[in-house]
């Protein structure tokens, strides 16, 4: 089983993808998608009038703030604008795609942070109607239905929290918990970027490999939402996925290339 | 089995429905739920700087223009917003609900009207870049498989054309289809009306009962958007289902009401 997770940025090449998709499929290769959608999700609140906010934590995490309508608007484009645009590519292409949220029969399920301490300006503060969470459980079992029946799930956050709240949850540490629950070969995630850098934004400073158990002391080395992607690798890497690989959601055949030793491997 | 249809006005009482179908479920009646969301959409469109355009094709009856930007729309409010909202509400009561658009699995299949022949203003216009079509195949073995393992389907529109493209069905004919496909014992259309009414919107003038043969009789009574709506019920009738009833949506338990004998049976 190889679990794929393509990021929500605007440069990626989705037909790249999903083409892959289908040659991997049709090779014998058992696949799961994760897909993500933050920086679309950024221009819809804009346009609808509500921009995104992001906050700090005390740990220093920078998330973004989840009160009711922007986890409305987060569904809106996660679930309804960029699920159904895989699934209808998927489609086309003739694969038998169904896609589902991490809330759609708890998928992803998890505890549901409902207070948020923050720091503003070096003030500390906690904030209420927040719907944030992390995954603690995969309902593999749906999943296992679907492919056994000749589907292709197409799976995107918000996940589910334990009460049946909608909670946002990071879709590389949701990818990762798919991986883990399917001890999974491989687990691959594509974004903008050739992999993990050793100076971002530099590409040529590209890190090719990172042996397991040294993949916290390469933390440091990683910026902003890219932390997010390591700490998901580690914990996959920790759940039993074999390896996790870091590569160009760019280029044309973006996951047999990853597969075949490009981008930042973790094993 | 008893298939509802819950429209997408927005004073319909959607908690009401759900705890109406928590307690239907309790007591061991097999149901699946249909939603819209037409009203929301149109929102949204005029929030995003995409207003609806409706037309007239020239058999006379009047649709909605499906550009490729409001199926986009189109995908955000029923898939995203509105299936999502539905499956959370029903989580929080403790029903495992799955949503799932008739893309999704090519749940609704049908033919793409790839042109629409229209009349403006007397004059016959063809319409390319529309993205509607007819639900003709229910997937009702992906269905079984949900609800064979204990999980809701909380289904939406839009369909898969042959192709595998997304179209806007109607989903009040969708939900006819899923009746007619499971041979259901009632399709129950929830409504901001107490049913059909013979003059339209004085509510005292319920239609009670219409003798199945005569529904098409009783299509002059329709008024726009409740002339899909008797169709729907002409063709669930043809398609086998025993009983189909249009009933109030804004009170509580109102589909036990409506299966109780409120609102207008067709039979």
């Amino acid at each position: 089983m190889i679990v794929v997770k393509v990021g929500g940025g605007t440069s990626l090449d989705i037909d790249a993808a999903v083409s892959d998709i289908v040659s991997l499929r049709a090779a014998g290769t058992e696949l799961l998608l994760v897909h993500g959608g933050a920086q679309t999700t950024n221009q819809v609140a804009e346009a609808l009038g509500h921009p995104p906010q992001f906050v700090t934590s005390e740990t220093g995490h920078v998330s973004r703030r989840t009160d009711r309508r922007t986890l409305e608007i987060f569904e809106m484009v996660y679930c309804g604008q960029l699920n159904k645009m895989w699934v209808e590519k998927l489609q086309r292409a003739g694969v038998n795609a169904v896609g589902l949220s991490g809330l759609d029969g708890r998928i992803f399920e998890g505890t549901r942070k409902d207070t948020l301490r923050i720091k503003v300006e070096g003030r500390r503060m906690v904030l209420r109607d927040d719907w944030t969470g992390t995954v603690e459980r995969v309902n593999t079992d749906l999943l296992r239905l679907l492919t056994g029946a000749g589907y292709f799930p197409v799976l995107t956050p918000p996940g589910a929290s334990t009460a049946g709240e909608a909670i946002n949850v990071d879709g590389d540490r949701a990818a990762a918990m798919v991986a883990g629950a399917f001890q999974a070969d491989a687990l691959v995630i594509l974004t903008d970027m050739p992999g993990l850098l050793k100076q971002f934004p530099d590409e040529s400073t590209l890190i090719r490999e990172i042996p397991r158990g040294q993949a916290d002391h390469f933390m440091q080395y990683a910026e902003g939402r890219m932390k997010k992607k390591v700490m998901g690798a580690v914990e996959a890497i920790e759940g039993g996925v074999r390896k996790v690989i870091f590569a160009d959601g760019r280029v044309e055949r973006p996951i047999s290339r990853a597969l075949g030793g490009e981008g930042t491997h973790i094993q």
